[in-house]
């Protein structure tokens, strides 16, 4: 029975789920596991496929199967599973989500949340600077607000900040200020000019929506242009900065980025 | 991220689990895993390691998983599953245990006990009859249970019962009428002279265990020796039987026909 094909699970393999519903989409599984694999690690990370009125029971006694060290959490479980945390990490406490869970070695299950972080390691990944840059960031909701707790640890020297919601711009921009009080943080239109980056962390262009989150007509081609949206992974917004001779970083890069520090995550290396 | 090593899970896979404490040991996700892509399905098998006070309580909750759709359950918990099962398949209510659970297309999940189809489809994979042929069946607990109740659906012409316990034995022998009353059904010392078969399906010979579960010093070569014990593989009782001639079959390949059966029920074919 010692088959080729069978290698990648046995008695031993440690098991990780994401966890969501639908959960056929996800890409977590093939592109967890694989890097699991290129890592040495006897891990595996499977589909887990909860509706909203199982969740909590649910993950309760999931966090109680012994080889089960730890769960990622997508639609539309990222607000819940805060809950489900004994203690939280670093960004976790500013932002007040977690889209992931890890057992630790005491058996003391840890939350953080890793959107933000994904975001910087896909800019640490092409090289380009967050540190004393100027920055505009749209949205300020669940992905504006992982995005921009993880920016204010990097240092830049402004932020500007607009959402919809004035009243979650400046929620936002005292996150900010509380870690960083050195970056000039304000809040309101966003600016296109006099900045070195842009980052669009609203749901604006998402799948067929044609509208652009902000009217980059006249932006620079210096300014280094991020979309976090996934679908489509080339949206208006960057189509439009690469037209301008705007370098462009993507949702899919976020998402890889974020992929790499949920793994170091996972395999018990700080975050 | 599209890498060869990845192909194996994927957010469509469907997930079965082997539910034991402890897990390290099993060898059914490789064995399952790969006989699934054999068959073509999306479907991978992982260990779960559940704690004796968290059984009942965290199996229910998987039975929720909506991407998981069956569990074989292995020591401690081969007794305890039959709670867990809304309805019984047809060898599981004679011999009133389980070791699997099926999500069925309708939602219920239908439990049936293995272990003795395991050891028939043994016979059958050596193509060695059990029609009309004469055993003595040592041990009448929970694996040799199984194994007379799967064994009288095969029409032998007689069976002979042996186990320390008496009473155990008389059970069985009444399960075994209850099914097939043409077998002629006895209970005693275990016979070995005018047999075609002899089955052992108590602990005794297990791991370090020098005994043997009868003496067949007096053996005829003509008889087919089983033995249900996985470990050794190659017990004292097999040892001496191939001494004396006579051809033999393993637990381990017990094991292997009961995971081929398996695989049918969770692939929704007949059992």
């Amino acid at each position: 029975m010692e088959t080729e094909e069978s290698s990648f699970v046995s008695g031993r393999t440690r098991i990780f789920g994401i966890v969501g519903d639908p959960i056929e989409q996800a890409r977590s599984p093939e592109m967890f596991s694989a890097e699991f694999v290129r890592r040495g690690l006897e891990a595996l990370m499977i589909p887990i496929h909860v509706l909203p009125g199982d969740f909590a029971a649910c993950i309760a006694q999931l966090k109680r199967v012994q080889n089960l060290d730890g769960l990622v959490f997508t639609v539309p479980y990222k607000q819940a599973a805060i809950g489900l945390a004994d203690t939280l990490g670093p960004q976790a406490r500013t932002v007040g989500a977690i889209n992931a869970l890890v057992r630790q070695p005491d058996g003391v299950w840890m939350g953080d949340m890793f959107d933000g972080l994904g975001c910087v390691a896909a800019f640490q990944w092409r090289c380009y600077p967050l540190l004393d840059q100027r920055l505009t960031l749209i949205g300020a909701g669940g992905a504006g607000s992982a995005i921009g707790v993880a920016l204010a640890h990097e240092s830049p020297r402004s932020i500007r900040l607009h959402d919809r919601d004035q009243a979650r711009a400046d929620d936002l921009a005292a996150k900010i200020r509380s870690i960083n009080p050195a970056i000039e943080v304000t809040t309101g239109e966003p600016l296109i000019s006099d900045i070195d980056v842009l980052l669009n962390a609203s749901p604006v262009g998402m799948l067929s929506d044609p509208r652009m989150p902000v009217d980059i007509s006249a932006i620079s081609p210096d300014v280094i242009v991020f979309d976090a949206i996934v679908k489509p992974e080339r949206t208006h917004l960057l189509a439009l900065a690469q037209e301008r001779g705007c370098r462009t970083i993507t949702g899919r890069e976020m998402m890889r980025g974020q992929m790499f520090r949920l793994a170091d995550f996972f395999s018990g290396r700080a975050t």
